[in-house]
């Protein structure tokens, strides 16, 4: 129904997705009105792990990379993979060699909702990888799946060529078509931040600094001198 | 109801809390009878954190971190802030600008039953934090919690002013009417294992040192030279 | 019924443990035919952890780590002590004496599946843990168990004797019997991997060095220039 | 940047939602290539619960049901509420009062990836819902989500107007354009399956229903008459 | 430390606990200000349990009932035993023979935050509890714990004497102190909505019953008629 | 290197199956010194299934039943089929067809340590099965496993025709050597419960009938008739 491998697909500028990966995964997040966080459970597979690029999709079927292979004759320099599952699943559906081969193709790294294996020859090779769990269990090679159709990875519906940011905090995918609006919006925030932190820095409380004593009054927070005894 | 913020609370007296802390939460969770400890699920953002201070503490509704604001004004240096939640919740509740402020005070960590997010610029700060996940997730400034009333925080009833202990083992908080007594059976259980140590290292067997071999025996247990076949 | 400590096991050949260590959790498990896999839960509780050796088996009781301190008595240098509980258990069953009395014995490694604590002087003492969580929780001692019965530890069952290799991809069990074997087959994959490396650093894709084109074609995928509008 | 709700949206024809329906999850998700299934935590919230319906999607924010609000004004006889969060969450988003209304406007049940209450008068009022958890936990109104987007649910990217077809098995989406191809499927499916059950039933092995002997064998399968020892 | 047993406790008026229990968990709940629910994964071990009764409580260790039995003494006619342990745990520390024991005490029911045993025979006796797990796990009586302390169950600290309302919906508690006041509310709230019910039975939409237009319009919410292309 | 079907397996004598079945699961546990349990996690697909068989065992990779095909063909009347899988899997490995085949040949059961779908036709047709989730998800037929080797299914090692016991309550399995000496034990605890429940059900405390007042003292406990404030 869906077992097919799409050729060509429009990217995100590769200005703005580096801008974004400048700003980071929360201030993106947060600039574009809090959507487009996949679930937490997306972690790197080793510390210091940070990319950003477009996504190239993939969808698998559970304890299956066949379409993984399929997947690399279409990525091109600055693309990230992105692998989602028709079923939940640990499995380590991607290693060293997959990894030598996108790098050979300049791919930036991949987010996968499965398992992982040799993250030490990962690291070694800085090869950044955030995935569902580490696991070296092998996979077959028996059912396919699709390659650059809309994907579900953690949670967030992932277009081909959506711009991916991922760093410690987690990953975070910005349709294309809003990238730039999203750039504008981030960048004023990363800019706004920095005020921010110096005056909290100096003692200034954010119950000052962000106004919010009149609103918390009216919702009802009250001041006491000592807690009532239990 | 309770939403309520506690001006003056009782603290433990500082020189408990460091001994408590330099003694490390196992050794203190065991003089504390097996008490205390919170559950597994909170983890240390990033490698060998450590901390020990006394508890302010937050009561949040999930995704939303407004008490957290509020509850910096009433830190003082030494505290530790502890956030519980109203319900289970992953959000990037904490972050940077936060950190920045609560170090502007003097708080020496945050223990949060949430998520936390900005994890690299914490370690660079040198900030501490335990919580159940790392989330970006952005989160709103719509109801009021409280700020220094009783909080469970994973799995542990926090007081305002108990001893909170957190270091890569865990996180143990003792309540400050106990903290003398702990503090005296934890120096002496540490000053115990020296010597448990030294005989361990030189070859002397558990089952000798502590005398298992006949509650062991009576017990049921038995030696047999072979396995029967299966 | 079970409650006994077997004395004399039968250890895999040591050099055929080294061998297989060698290699590396991932390798060995194809090679053995995608089998003796523990779940992915298990891992190692400081970075870098690597180990292989012969298993001393112990079955606990949850919360209990009474057959620990028996099963130290049985362990010999090359030596992996792999623990199984009869009920999901995070306890801190293990920590840093009981380490310091294995390491005297020239044992290499734990396996466990429950809790584990004192991580700092774990890695401090290079002792290799792989665990299903990190806990401070105490245990009892007050029912006894079983050592060197077979055991089932996050998924696998384990024989007294069977090789036992932990890395940062996992932990892989290979029974007795089976090692020469296994040993042969996953040197041979080991030595033809060296090729593929090169192969797809230079830019072959795995499409093509796996003749994967027919098969896909058959299996029906399909290759599109455009997507259809959604 | 999405906080918009869609008036007019295309729906899979009744008819074919009909005859989904009467084929039930399982076989619909195989005659759909083995695509569409949600995860399995969603599950009904009182056993026997069945529907099939056109989608109206909602995407809310975690612990926030404003935006279920919203929806009831655009659904029509005949559709199904699907809901999904920007995080995870199992706060009791959906309770009787807005079943009551949905049930007003002849919507014939819903799904929701968080969690639901007032269970007891759900199933009396035979009103069915798939979740991923029962709990009484309030939600605030705070943040605009989106209406009649495509949105996420339980693993599955879901278009408004998608046929949703649910029973004890769990749930299941096709997209619209699909519909009528996989009704074609699933009937013959359906029919097929007749004919394999009366055989079965009658002794006939699978082994040789389905021929399956010959590839077992190629691929190494090999019958012993005994176990050898362990 | 803590190892006590408490003889006299102040309990909740009984008429209090009636009209809490008629109201139901979801009621109570939010009349509290959406505190003091129990996480969501207790649930009833039949379907329609449903009590109200005042906490007797129970510390206990993982995997020990030895409590338990401390505790049946301490109940009388009304009451409900509330159980937490020191540590996550699933092992079934409660069956018949302990059911029978409260029941010929006058006790109503049990909230556990771990296993329960025998399940059959309780919904044959109509005994109601409220469980993290089914299970047959076999426990110890070797570790003291305390009976009618504060009690951490399910992330609400309990404090004996406070009302317990546990029915489909889950388990709230109300402390002594708050109840008639939580009373008060819920039965205006209860009277409110049955109102509300009628209105939405009608066709009346929530959005213009609850005057939400306005405010979401405010927050930004837009209205379109058709969906831009993807 | 497992590939195999073993042809004749011995199983546990019919009476003795029969008799532990009678007792249920926790009775049985209990007199087997507390082993033999699977993990909790395993449930009823239907309330009310009760099934007692000898194993016939399947060691199936994740996603694949093709080895439940090739068991079909070595059940007699009276087993009870056990799957375990090479990685966790929630899978629907079975439904329907299968369940046909099997009850055809006389089996009683099904235990899985995966997914299971047609959940309403199983209760209809009668046949039990305890499984790790309810999920129409379907597999393919790539991969060869084994059957009747032992199998590792939710933490109990499963020898081919050990007796298999689940209710309710869960799954034991009880090994074919220990079989009659179980039966034995269990049928004296279960003779000797009748007495207790009568004792308990009359006003009897376990604290007397079990005469744990002494060493509840000497294990520190202690009467305090009213709490200390806190």
């Amino acid at each position: 129904m869906k077992t097919i491998v799409v050729r060509n697909i429009k990217r995100t500028e590769a200005d703005l997705v580096k801008r974004l990966g400048a700003l980071g995964v929360s201030t993106v997040h947060e600039a574009y009105g809090r959507f487009g966080l996949m679930k937490p459970y997306l972690r790197p597979v080793w510390t210091g792990a940070e990319a950003a690029g477009t996504a190239v999709t993939v969808l698998a079927q559970p304890g299956d990379n066949w379409m993984i292979h399929v997947a690399v004759e279409q990525c091109r320099p600055g693309d990230m993979l992105v692998v989602g599952c028709t079923a939940d699943n640990t499995d380590g559906m991607f290693g060293e060699l997959l990894a030598t081969s996108l790098k050979a193709r300049g791919v930036v790294g991949l987010v996968i909702d499965a398992g992982c294996r040799d993250v030490k020859a990962l690291r070694e090779m800085g090869f950044p990888v955030w995935s569902r769990a580490i696991s070296a269990k092998g996979t077959v090679k028996a059912t396919p799946g699709a390659v650059n159709v809309p994907v579900v990875c953690a949670g967030i519906n992932v277009h081909p060529g959506d711009a991916v940011i991922a760093d410690e905090d987690g990953v975070v995918v910005v349709q294309r078509k809003y990238a730039t609006d999203v750039v504008a919006r981030a960048e004023k925030r990363h800019a706004d931040e920095e005020g921010k932190r110096r005056q909290l820095a100096s003692g200034v409380l954010g119950l000052d600094m962000y106004n919010m004593r009149e609103p918390l009054a009216k919702a009802g927070l009250v001041y006491v001198d000592e807690a009532e005894p239990e």
